[in-house]
């Protein structure tokens, strides 16, 4: 397939410089991160508010190359699973996609909580959560 | 920022041949699709059974120029909004991404209902839905 360019959005700062030192998913962490949007961005953000929950999307830019098959949590105790059957790191389109709560808006930059991206990780896309669509939702009677 | 280039894990194929007649969400049709993936991924996919929630994320691949402020769901009556407080395709980024239910595996072809996407669609990444992950989380007491 044809490869597609996308150009981030802002960048994440955050507490967790290498790879180790992030938590394996962010809501283990409820870790303070800032995302710095980058010029002419920060007018999408008129209508969140503080307390809001967001998807926050990242290109997990320093995850290696992919696996099909991966331990769970980097944990080779644990069986070989398909990487779709998975959250890590090291996908073949390294995108990582974490919910995170919106603390406050400064200009460009944006305060959030529950972000387990490492400091430097560029950011594709920020979308509210809506819980009409990201739940599971009850099978249809046929 | 510089760009990043994401090769697609594989297509959509869904009844919706035009943007104009998906759904402005998935959530709302649950419409089966099927998501064909390139030569090499169904590996991957092991350990993934039928009934799993999934999230696809996927390319809005004829969305149209970005717009930093947007009517909700295309709806001019609808006062604008930040493109970041939506869920509109025409985004700096243009990633979809939604929550299917899987149906079936049949080798290299997954079977799933709930994509809003329209024929033709790249996909980038396939995720097991978390609970744990995914959800709103109760805010921590200090």
């Amino acid at each position: 397939m044809e490869p597609i360019e996308l150009t981030p959005i802002g960048v994440i700062h955050s507490p967790f410089a290498e790879p180790g030192e992030a938590p394996h998913q962010g809501a283990e962490a409820d870790a303070p991160a800032e995302i710095v949007l980058a010029d002419g961005m920060a007018e999408g953000l008129q209508g969140l508010e503080a307390g809001d929950w967001l998807w926050v999307l990242y290109h997990f830019h320093r995850s290696g190359p992919a696996r099909m098959l991966v331990h769970p949590r980097g944990d080779r105790s644990r069986p070989l699973k398909g990487v779709f059957a998975t959250r890590a790191p090291i996908r073949p389109c390294p995108i990582g996609l974490s919910l995170a709560r919106l603390e406050a808006i400064d200009g460009q930059v944006m305060r959030v909580r529950g972000l387990e991206a490492i400091d430097g990780t560029p950011v594709f896309d920020i979308k509210p959560y809506a819980a009409g669509l990201d739940r599971p939702r009850p099978e249809k009677k046929p």
